[in-house]
């Protein structure tokens, strides 16, 4: 079964829109306070709010904050409360950073379709017939602009509203959640560095930039900004890690069998760089000699075109690679579930929680 | 009065030994903390944890973690409470994440006569034969130290130990430096991009870059943290400014007059830049013709030889530029200096605060 012949989901999109709307505006508001506070130290600095508002704009999972949200209720916390809501939205200023700053270490030129920062910039400074190189300036902005979010976050996460013996609880769990980030970045650097690598290396990247980043600790800061005790914790980290592998899983079949206008990613771009993934790996492990050697002149090739990036697509198929990552990915969702059946939970969220694991693993979400 | 004839300082050098070996001390503990960590989840990441180590070994100054710790003092703080050791600690991060990434932007080859991270990273690669670009590689490693620096500074001020309504005291200040820092930065790009720039612009950028983030606001975090009230705080803010402007001038002398042995940077550097600063300016508004068509050849020009330096110098030199220059910063300092003459402030924070000024203006620190 390849991936477009998945059957689109039944239900409603995992993070109810009015909760997206909501994480979206809370995080303009804090763009605009901040560019009311900049613009009166220069009318040049709101440049740079125009650039992340329009970047949160154009931003449209908001996993992060709904996991952190659904933690908080899981917990017991109040639907409605606004302190919340900021807390959870100040996680998408950390992704914020980290997709900025990955995408200048990609030198990407596009973004959900959308021209990545440092291209805007270089654009920006070309447009405005400044003086210097415009690629050096848009990398810069962008450098800055990555920190600026990642100083905001931690503004908006202090400044959230809760209570100080809540922001307090929930801290190390917040500043482990960063460094677990930086260090998995680290080490998907180093992976394609290195060469070769192994699929505990590859399923250790999951954990720490997926699973962790993604799913688990947004959660567990929502169950400790509502005190969730322990044993609701432990249960989130039960379910957040298959869920994350699950997750990573899917989101590299869909960087090889994607559709661009889906993913807003280059098709083919994954195989181009070499990505090292579970199915790659496995690809690999199974390969014939003949399709090894396909595969050790096209895989990594930054010249890739169409022609071989069908011949590759072909070769996962045919060894049996791309079935094996779809039924891993079956059953790490269903392991991510096994967690959420008891009484522990309280039923809007289990029932959010199943819908989320759910769609995040079937659709390019 | 040029610089090198200023006599040597009469006094002991500012940051006490003991104090800055202390700061040295609280972020190598911190730093060996997160080494544990890490390397538990796969030893590949003390590479980072190494070379952060190294970078704080060659860090001198500590400017920062001194007025946050006289900040404290000034206030009423206790001497050797080990919490303000570690808040104040923490300030050295966020420079950590400032230089690093500044390295980046400029593309430089040294700091303080090392390598700067990513040239670093990048001969690491290189010598580890790894795949890829070592540059490319080099630079991605930095952005990603530079962050874990900005994410660590956090981390380390909110857990600091010193108690929760202090640290909640010192929050905004403490986010209102980073946002500062960074807004400063940008409009230091800026500048070079739009060329030309007002005398207004780059006192601006001082004061943000400089005064405030340096000297003001680690002063005031320290008084926060100890509880000190509006007064104290005021006063120190109107020390700080003048000071942040003399020492930022005094550093653009060194920039075109310093020794690279003192100076740790490359002579010539600033001039190559074209870098805008106060003393640039009134030479250039006190520039004859002919010596406007000398600066309008050479300033700026990035394969400015020692000759060509040679005639800039004496071009400031004999506009009268650098005399005036080293008028204001006496002006600044004495203005400075004023604010420190009364009971407000305990006898030890107003003798150090009194050196500190005169230390970082007289010479190269």
């Amino acid at each position: 079964m390849t991936l477009t012949t998945l059957p689109p989901p039944h239900h409603e999109p995992v993070a109810p829109h009015d909760l997206r709307a909501r994480v979206t505006d809370v995080l303009l508001r804090f763009i605009d306070d901040q560019d009311q506070i900049l613009r009166d130290v220069d009318p040049e600095l709101s440049t740079m709010t125009t650039a992340l508002r329009e970047f949160v704009l154009s931003s449209g999972k908001r996993l992060r904050s709904t996991f952190c949200y659904w933690g908080w209720r899981g917990a017991g916390g109040a639907p409605d409360d606004e302190g919340i809501l900021v807390a959870a939205s100040a996680l998408e200023l950390l992704q914020g950073c980290a997709l900025i700053h990955d995408d200048v270490m990609d030198s990407s030129d596009t973004r959900r379709g959308l021209p990545t920062m440092h291209r805007r910039f270089a654009r920006w400074h070309r447009l405005g017939d400044l003086h210097g190189s415009p690629e050096e300036f848009g990398t810069s902005v962008a450098i800055l602009l990555g920190d600026l979010c990642l100083s905001w976050c931690a503004q908006m996460f202090d400044g959230c509203g809760l209570s100080e013996a809540a922001i307090s609880r929930a801290k190390p769990a917040f500043h482990q959640m960063h460094t677990e980030l930086m260090a998995g970045q680290y080490l998907d650097l180093l992976g394609p560095a290195r060469g070769g690598g192994s699929s505990e290396r590859a399923r250790l990247i999951i954990d720490y930039k997926t699973a962790r980043y993604t799913v688990g600790r947004p959660l567990e800061l929502g169950a400790l900004l509502a005190d969730g005790g322990p044993e609701l914790r432990a249960r989130y980290a039960a379910y957040a890690r298959p869920l994350g592998e699950a997750f990573q899983l899917r989101d590299d079949v869909l960087g090889v069998f994607g559709d661009t206008e889906r993913t807003g990613k280059p098709a083919g771009d994954d195989l181009r760089a070499g990505k090292h993934t579970v199915m790659m790996d496995l690809t690999r492990s199974r390969a014939t000699a003949a399709q090894r050697a396909v595969l050790d002149a096209l895989f990594g090739n930054p010249d890739l075109d169409r022609d071989g990036i069908g011949k590759i697509q072909d070769i996962i198929r045919e060894t049996g690679a791309l079935a094996s990552v779809n039924a891993l990915i079956e059953e790490h969702r269903t392991a991510a579930l096994s967690h959420l059946t008891d009484s522990l939970l309280e039923t809007e969220t289990q029932a959010t929680l199943t819908e989320l694991a759910i769609t995040v693993t079937n659709r390019d979400y």
